[in-house]
């Protein structure tokens, strides 16, 4: 028996991820260094090869083939070329289903919005940008009714499906009510703690572009990043462009605060490890891929806040920071710069958030998208219901609508349904955190000497191997950890680090 | 009457247009910053993206649709459309005609001809690639037959005449002679004359490569290079990257001298100002690109040797240096600066050639690889037959096969038939020059400045604006100096800077 039509496929999904990361490099291009006046010819260069990928996939010939592959062939498919044909099925049923029309739509729409949104932010005006969101929206809602009636999903499942497979509304509903409860209270003993401490004095600066470059250069490879397959850049907003083989990490610096570049270099970092890692021979397969969003997020996080705010690691790199900028005194302690990185206090900002604030950010979008999408918030309340949820999450509304719901790009950039995969990568964190300390008993003491070796090892063993093997995050978490994503890690871990260490020094 | 058949090649040529542009990109990261193991998932990319070039005017649909617009909607045509009709035919002669199994073969060789002469060159060791080529060779005349059957043309035209449209062997062959019996006495009697003239001193280093990367921008952006629709960096072989808005550059430097880094910026930048100056409503059709290499190459060198070496220009390049690098003494004057960028000594290397020796490693390379293609010429014969030719034309004969028949690279990166290109462009450069300083009175006053305006409104008008629209080079040549391309003005030129002008200061 000869598996001619998963062959087929193969070759058909390749030819799909190599016209993907054409576009990736092209984007990645874009951000860090096109000239000024060259972006008409890129949107060209880059829609043709978007319609490219998408005429490879959205055929009548690889429905037929999927059909082909499903109901003759699984007996001479290994486990991972099957697990391929699952998730070569879940990128057809997705890419296929909306009619080509309501796509257009929605493409023609995208620009207008964005930048009404723009313009609504800038002038403080909501006005401006609430017809747009409505019409937007509600295209956007039928492309996921459409998408969502295959699997019997409503939209908003849907959409939190395509960004981390398996994630459903029931799921996250009991973690983010727990979260809700928790947090708030928490923030306030936290901050009751850290008024009777000594304030956090300002790390002062400036600080030269060429030495932070240098320093991240340094983290990034301390981290665990190959600088001879990728690369380390500056863009306006920090991502990571996941070419296989070709991983490249953008951060940005700010000549007044070191801070926020040392930690973007090193959340980015985490992102770029999960895509090394995942296994050579199926780099250009659906199955190859990292396995969604909130598990990708976790692979930066736990770099970033679990491993390079713990104390050790702080210590280290207090050293690494007064040697590069030559500074000395009260300011620039171990115990001084910890808590430059571990101050708690709820504001309307959810990017400027600490750690233990941020979800609370995170479920007052979610509530609010989840209202959006049912129906039940109309565009024109929205203001005034994201200041009701913030007072009611965070304790403080932002002062204007600007800096209130319009303050993320989320929604006019197609990530409707993908707030949630930013704290759900923090719960997974804690529980990856906690299960690598297990396994890895050297952990903190490498830690306190530069060392993600141990740490990375724990990874690349439970998470970056298995690629999408496993048909969601939550199968990787309870294979890993034992238990399936909760909040009890995190929680236990935010107690220890916040209300428990004593920061001296 | 409707040209529909016309509009759906603008259409197919459009996309082939950006796919070729989207490998260009990538082509130009790889060669500039790239990381250094990453090229396996970049081999994979292009090959999928020229691929799907190649499907796009490779099928029977276009050769239908070229028929129907060829016979039917002529009368519907613009001037502009009719001429783009034409270079479409062209191209798909050119693309369709070879068999795929042969262009098969054809590429699966390149890669191991190319290491075989690498290897050959390393041990100087002929008899490593002689067995390649000779392979190779057979495969690419094969090739070249099938192509020129329709045109009626021989395997060695049909090269020419992809690289130059209209180039026919019968055109070059009164020039090149006209030429090898010239320039060998004339060299003779430059040396006669500068061996009674001072020797010309060294331009002693270090040169800092932060300053001369400052000024190779400042002395692009002087050329007319815009720095909005394109960039300037370095890779290891200078060369011209031309999508249309988004062209970049690269030059090369050195330590230790900083003449190559400068005239290397030059000359690309003279091949980035036709880019620039080709008309944006035809960017992404055949008619709208650069019309050939001689041309192409005219352009460059009408900068780097008929300008930027002037009197006016060394001494305006000369004032440039000092300041820039903070030299003073003899070796700085204006004349030892001009006598080193006019040194004239036969010699066996083809890149390091001055303007007057330089179209004798041409015809050289010409006369090697036309016996090459008609068979008359054994590769195992040939080590010898380029010794014999360097004597007869240059008096000097390489001291080993690596400096000899093995210095460049062109017969094994697909270019047989690329080298007259060169020297044509050299005869058209001298035409053109004359002819803007003739309508631009100013020219030399300008560019004793630094200005090179007068010049590059004299190219805009007479070559940069038509672009393909025009069927030759020799028809723009012919439209803007009233006569065909010659060895007149080049012979003029370098009779009247090397042995008329007096070197003083």
């Amino acid at each position: 028996m000869t598996c001619t039509a998963y062959q087929q496929l193969e070759a058909i999904f390749a030819r799909y991820s190599h016209l993907e990361n054409s576009v990736r490099i092209l984007s990645w291009d874009r951000r860090t260094l096109m000239p000024a006046r060259s972006g008409k010819t890129r949107t060209k260069i880059t829609a043709t090869l978007h319609g490219l990928a998408t005429e490879t996939i959205c055929n009548p010939q690889v429905g037929e083939l999927l059909a082909v592959a499903e109901d003759r062939e699984q007996a001479c498919l290994t486990p991972w070329q099957a697990a391929n044909l699952r998730e070569m099925r879940r990128k057809w049923n997705h890419l296929s289903s909306v009619p080509a029309a309501l796509q257009t739509a929605i493409a023609e729409l995208a620009g207008p919005t964005e930048s009404a949104w723009e313009m609504a932010r800038r002038d403080n005006d909501f006005g401006l940008f609430s017809g747009h969101l409505r019409q937007y929206l509600a295209l956007q809602i039928e492309a996921s009714r459409i998408r969502g009636e295959i699997a019997g999903l409503d939209p908003y499942d849907t959409l939190l499906d395509e960004h981390e497979p398996g994630l459903r509304k029931a799921k996250i509903d009991p973690l983010f009510d727990d979260l809700a409860g928790f947090l708030p209270s928490l923030a306030n003993a936290i901050a009751e703690k850290q008024s009777h401490e000594p304030p956090a004095l300002a790390l002062a600066g400036p600080f030269p572009l060429d030495k932070q470059a240098a320093l991240s250069r340094a983290l990034a490879g301390m981290v665990g990043f190959d600088f001879e397959r990728g690369r380390l850049d500056v863009s306006a907003h920090p991502y990571t462009s996941i070419v296989p083989g070709d991983i490249r990490i953008t951060t940005r610096f700010d000549t007044d605060d070191v801070r926020g570049g040392i930690m973007s270099t090193i959340h980015e970092s985490g992102h770029a490890n999960y895509e090394t890692g995942l296994p050579e021979e199926w780099h250009f397969q659906p199955v190859g891929l990292a396995r969604g969003g909130a598990l990708h997020e976790s692979q930066a996080l736990i770099f970033e806040m679990q491993a390079s705010r713990s104390a050790p690691f702080i210590r280290h790199l207090s050293r690494l920071l007064r040697t590069t900028f030559g500074r000395d005194g009260p300011a620039w302690t171990d115990a001084n710069i910890l808590r430059n990185y571990r101050r708690v206090r709820p504001g309307h900002n959810r990017v400027d958030a600490d750690e233990v604030t941020y979800p609370l950010h995170i479920i007052l979008r979610y509530r609010i998208e989840r209202r959006l999408m049912d129906g039940s918030l109309d565009v024109d309340d929205l203001p005034e219901a994201w200041n009701e949820e913030s007072r009611a999450l965070l304790g403080v509304a932002p002062p204007r609508v600007a800096e209130g719901c319009l303050q993320d790009p989320h929604w006019v950039i197609g990530y409707m349904g993908y707030f949630p995969v930013y704290t759900l990568g923090a719960l997974i964190a804690a529980q990856l955190f906690e299960k690598a300390a297990t396994e890895e008993p050297d952990l903190h003491e490498a830690l306190a000497g530069g060392d993600f070796v141990p740490l990375l090892r724990s990874l690349r063993r439970h998470v970056h191997a298995l690629a999408s093997f496993p048909a969601t995050s939550d199968a990787i978490v309870e294979q890993a950890t034992g238990e399936p994503v909760s909040t009890r890690a995190f929680k236990t871990h935010l107690i220890r680090r916040y209300l428990e260490e004593t920061v001296t020094g």
